[in-house]
């Protein structure tokens, strides 16, 4: 009996890889505070749960195979005030932004063919590249100019006949990068010039600071038929758990293709759907609560990183994470490290090696990612405990 | 900008093609009895919103990528009763069968594999096959005698290099056979002798009538590490809007390697499983109700195909399907006209053509699937109304 090749050359979650010498840890007493994970601590909008209580169907019947009704109407309101209009053949519901990624993947791309995609970059498009069969073709993005773009041409030398698509997380998972308006217009230019698709992954749309300008994708009027959103509940509501997601596109023919993807697998649950519908009647005030946290944690977060000495890492400006270049060698070393050896006061922190983050073998060796999702006190202990740690790792 | 060529060869759902002319006939004030799809009418237990009601975790994460430990241990004690022992490494939760049967295709199977599957089958198949790149070759079974499985070379026959696998429902959608004995130790000495996966759709297991005797896949002793379980709380519970499902399998490695499919979509909804983990303890009752319901709706629907002229169609065991054999040319044909063309009492039915449950072409073109999720009163109502519309339609 044999695997697929396929199978057997994914990865596991690099950034579960860890978590059995965390487990050792903590039996050994150690408290560890998590900056390795993106999975927010922000309570979720009680809307979603009240409409999860109401719900009284006798029979918990299958959903439609796009989506309720109900709550495609509530994300075309909500992209209203993004000024995007869609129309309701323009999006299909999806199993967190997880499917919708493979959605896309699969709806353009055969086995062998590329997509473009900036590294660092969130890890699991390798997997949903795998399992579409396409080849992740990286360009560098560096630490130390932010991880913005690079020169149009250091992009379009990765183009070949087989490529299909860019990728782009805007605002940056793991980088935290927001990309200017006129970087999105770069990619626009490129995607028209090569005939290429721009797979736009906006799951982190809200979490912007320093009030930054945003640009999505979708702002593009020349490339609106190239364009494939990407969506997601998961962060902007603390909603995770739900795996409500979506993939959207003004191009109705590539919408239409991609209903017998969600045909094929029947719905999305429809309890979580029923919740979600409700979420747009979340008070504009728990977003402006939660940026001013989230951004007061990248405050604290960026000028504990500055203080250390040799660390690279320039201010993000979005998202919840950010790569950090360290005086090191071995990002993997030093954060095994924190969890086997080290501990202050019996307390020691837990980061994401930044290498599982590159697809080309040798980068971001002497990296981490570190997210903020944990409250400022915690976090300004845990960067205390960091900055000591770094220190003595060196001296080693 | 090019679709792939793997989703324009995939097909929409058969059974939802007819939808539009339903609408319809709905518009024109015409009741339609749907006998059409798999979706049950039977009541949820309520033990599912029960939890579900009581979940007050303040944030809504994500849950661990196998599933929750509570939804597993509930699933072990449900195969306990069924004399089949799985560890905790040996299931993966899912978004459905519909996800488990792409995690079995996809870890098992590269682009140009191949998989043996009877026809009919379920058309799903079809489209997990298109994701993971994968041919159906099928093997034809005969509504002359209940679909059963048919010589040993006619399905050895079928096997090539590059088969992995051979994959049944059982009990059959949309046939509603149930396999003996002998039928799964033929399948499991051909696994045997070739190499090959068993991958066991067991999502209709509950459903089989007359007291029949039902052999799991997992009862086969030998082959236990060939077989790859799917199932589904979907139809078990009538809460297929839970899209609650799993792979399992005794073979640790291979789930090893399921795993990394999990990681890269990261889960499976918080609040579906924990309502699913307390379907467990529904009282035994409820499912001695449903299976009484249901045999009494396959005696009425059976007897009055038996009385139809010129129909064929032995008695189905198992699932709420069966499929007729029509003394007409077209099944699609005459599925249409019943609802552009015919009423009585202002009355017709929606039955699914069964060609689409056919790979090869220009098979069960006469045939039609009727399903039974329909109450005892309005099936006898609609198997009378079918009867003479098939009366009327022959003779025109
Ligand atoms: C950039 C990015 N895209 C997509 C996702 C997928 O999120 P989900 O499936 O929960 O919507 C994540 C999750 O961390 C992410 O960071
Ligand atoms: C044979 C068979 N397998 C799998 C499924 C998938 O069901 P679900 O994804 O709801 O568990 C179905 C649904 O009708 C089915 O009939």
């Amino acid at each position: 009996m044999q695997l697929s090749k396929r199978i057997q050359e994914m990865q596991f979650s690099p950034i579960r890889k860890l978590v059995p010498f965390g487990e050792e840890a903590k039996k050994r007493g150690v408290k560890i505070y998590h900056l390795n994970i993106g999975q927010p601590d922000i309570k979720t909008p009680e809307t979603f749960m009240e409409a999860v209580k109401k719900y009284d169907d006798k029979v918990l019947k299958y959903a439609t195979s796009p989506g309720l009704d109900s709550l495609i109407d509530s994300f075309i309101t909500y992209y209203k005030e993004w000024n995007i209009d869609f129309d309701k053949d323009e999006i299909i519901i999806t199993n967190g932004g997880s499917e919708a990624i493979m959605f896309a993947l699969l709806a353009i791309c055969d086995a062998g063919d590329e997509v473009i995609i900036p590294e660092p970059f969130y890890t699991n498009y390798n997997g949903f590249s795998a399992v579409a069969g396409t080849n992740v073709v990286p360009f560098l993005t560096k630490a130390e100019n932010g991880f913005h773009l690079p020169a149009k041409e250091e992009i379009t030398s990765k183009i070949t006949n087989k490529t299909r698509a860019i990728m782009v997380s805007n605002p940056g998972n793991p980088t935290g990068v927001v990309y200017t308006k006129e970087e999105l217009r770069l990619l626009a230019d490129i995607c028209k010039e090569h005939d290429l698709y721009l797979i736009a992954d906006e799951v982190y749309r809200e979490f912007v600071y320093d009030g930054e300008e945003y640009t999505s994708a979708l702002f593009l009027e020349d490339i609106r038929d190239r364009v494939i959103l990407i969506d997601s509940v998961s962060k902007r509501y603390s909603a995770c758990g739900a795996r409500i997601g979506l993939v959207a596109s003004k191009n109705k023919v590539l919408m239409n293709e991609i209903m017998k993807l969600a045909q094929s697998r029947l719905c999305v649950p429809t309890i979580e759907q029923v919740g979600c519908a409700n979420l747009i009647n979340t008070p504009k005030s728990y977003f402006d609560e939660v940026l001013n946290e989230y951004e007061e944690r990248r405050n604290i977060l960026h000028k504990k990183l500055s203080e250390m000495p040799g660390v690279i890492c320039e201010k993000p400006k979005g998202a919840f994470y950010v790569v950090a270049k360290l005086p090191i060698e071995s990002g993997e070393d030093f954060a095994k490290w924190l969890l086997t050896d080290f501990s202050l006061d019996n307390k020691t922190v837990m980061v994401a090696p930044a290498e599982g983050f590159y697809a080309t073998e040798g980068l971001g060796k002497n990296e981490i990612r570190i997210s903020y999702c944990l409250n400022t006190k915690d976090l300004e202990d845990a960067m205390n405990i960091l900055a000591i740690a770094l220190e003595k790792y060196r001296n080693l």
